[in-house]
């Protein structure tokens, strides 16, 4: 029977670190932390990825004023092969760590578990954290950024950066709700178009979300896509159908909303578990606390397919995760 | 807090799918499928291990009695990168997916989120899947297996198989709790050793499970690690302590027991996701089902590094997760 998980728990604080094109780009006051050279000091790619998560979950921990032992456990992935962006960055944190690979989608997907746990009591504060890089999933996914590739139009900008939230009672923004996706492949092949492969399974999971919330959902005033791009927010509208404006007019992306596309010369737009987990954290969970926003649903959508099962034909399987956010009552 | 996740569901169902050479193994007429050309049909090792879990999953579900959509969640994750061993291998299935990565942990990681998620009632039913291949593994992390690479005596056999797990309500092996493991590095850095690797993990969890219960766990028989093999044996009982005959008579190694080391020419033993699945679902949960043993607790072992992480001069960090089954009251 579908339904949609019915939560009772807080983020009761969340950070971001991101690179110079992050930092530049339209939200770029917004982040926590940022470093101009893409690195924070390690010495590659891969490692940077586990220092900003750190410096993420540091922050976090900070804001949220509990210590850091009071976490009961982290929930953390990232796109490196073997995520080991997470398993090296949580090393260190004396805290039992749950091991997720949900692509894009791991930021919701990570808040999902974190807050179910959280909910239930199975944990009294738990986390969720994740990263993206530029440069490490450019040289793992398509080609070395050194060899200097020409990038096609649908193509996107996996966002340098690493996003922490922690989750558990308290003040701070309601998760209210969640809905976890089922995979799906409508046959794209494009390691170079993820908005086309991942956009089924958002209008998907939108859809569900809609329609186990009786149809009609007034009271949302965003639904937020994690990094569908400006290809793939269109053909989410199409797939949404056209006529559903009640749906449409309410859509945002964390990929169209990251960088300022013509000037930055990022094509499609940004994507990565980083882009979705740092425009959450900074932008809208704080848009939320402030009861600017008094509702919206995130939609974390991820890509789950590797350069070789491409290479051997198949397509790009994807899957989205929904969290239900809400003001403080 | 350091505590035990207190859980009350059960395993209602468990199925395996394996290779040849485990099929010639000590435990091969337990298994409830195997293939002779270890590629179930499929046109490539990494395919073969989606068709091995579909295949897993199918026969569970029958065995359950329930229906697929009963299962309202599967909890899923292998070795290969970006997991697609079970991306595609759940493709087809209506039933939402929570995409896990634990390395070798898969199995004892996907048990405790599904009993969590069933004993608090978020799902009723649900699945808990993983695999692994001895041919994906190999050109994945060490060498292609048609470079005839000579082995090191510590190295360990990659299981080419994959166990699926269905749980709820309903009569069966109890699940009565969890432990999730902490990231640990100790400076292990050969991958053809992964034993020396993660045996560290698993005492840490082993003795936080003994001190949680009060230092004294005279009810449990067995305490079953996943893949530490030979090796990673002797160092745990090392590392437990000899003098702590209490725990190390109760040692036993899903890893060590899948193959007849010598005349099946292993090496060290056992290892992958596969592997502690499918002697799981298999050998113990059987055991516990016809009360031929009471309680046992299982301890998933997984190490999070990448060929890459270990090119960068890393080392290897480990996981273990440990899960208490009970045979039913």
């Amino acid at each position: 029977m579908d339904r949609i998980i019915e939560l009772n728990t807080t983020i009761i604080a969340a950070a971001s670190a991101v690179g110079k094109k992050e930092h530049e780009g339209p939200l770029g006051s917004y982040f926590d932390l940022h470093d101009e050279k893409d690195k924070y000091g390690a010495h590659s790619w891969e490692k940077c990825e586990s220092t900003m998560q750190r410096a993420a979950m540091n922050i976090a921990i900070k804001k949220s004023g509990i210590r850091e032992n009071d976490i009961e456990a982290i929930f953390d992935g990232d796109l490196l092969n073997q995520c080991t962006g997470s398993s090296y960055g949580m090393l260190g944190y004396e805290i039992p760590y749950i091991g997720l690979y949900g692509a894009c989608s791991t930021a919701a997907e990570g808040i999902m578990l974190a807050s179910i746990m959280t909910t239930h009591g199975v944990f009294r504060y738990a986390a969720a954290v994740t990263s993206s890089h530029f440069c490490s999933a450019e040289r793992q996914y398509r080609t070395p950024v050194e060899y200097g590739s020409q990038r096609t139009p649908t193509a996107q900008w996996t966002v340098t950066g690493a996003g922490a939230f922690i989750i558990g009672p308290g003040g701070g923004v309601r998760v209210t709700g969640a809905l976890p996706g089922i995979v799906r492949e409508k046959g794209v092949r494009d390691p170079s178009n993820m908005g086309a492969a991942m956009a089924p399974a958002a209008a998907e999971t939108i859809l569900r979300y809609i329609n186990l919330r009786g149809g009609k959902i007034d009271d949302v005033e965003l639904i937020v896509t994690g990094d569908l791009g400006h290809e793939g927010c269109e053909i989410l509208r199409d797939l949404l159908g056209k006529d559903r404006a009640d749906i449409c007019d309410k859509l945002a992306d964390c990929g169209v909303m990251i960088y300022d596309t013509a000037r930055q010369d990022v094509h499609s737009g940004g994507s990565g578990c980083g882009c979705s987990a740092v425009v959450l954290a900074s932008y809208f969970l704080p848009k939320l606390e402030a009861r600017e926003l008094k509702k919206i649903v995130f939609v974390g959508t991820g890509a789950l397919m590797s350069p070789l099962s491409l290479q051997q034909g198949e397509g790009i399987p994807a899957i989205a995760h929904l969290v239900e956010l809400q003001c403080a009552e």
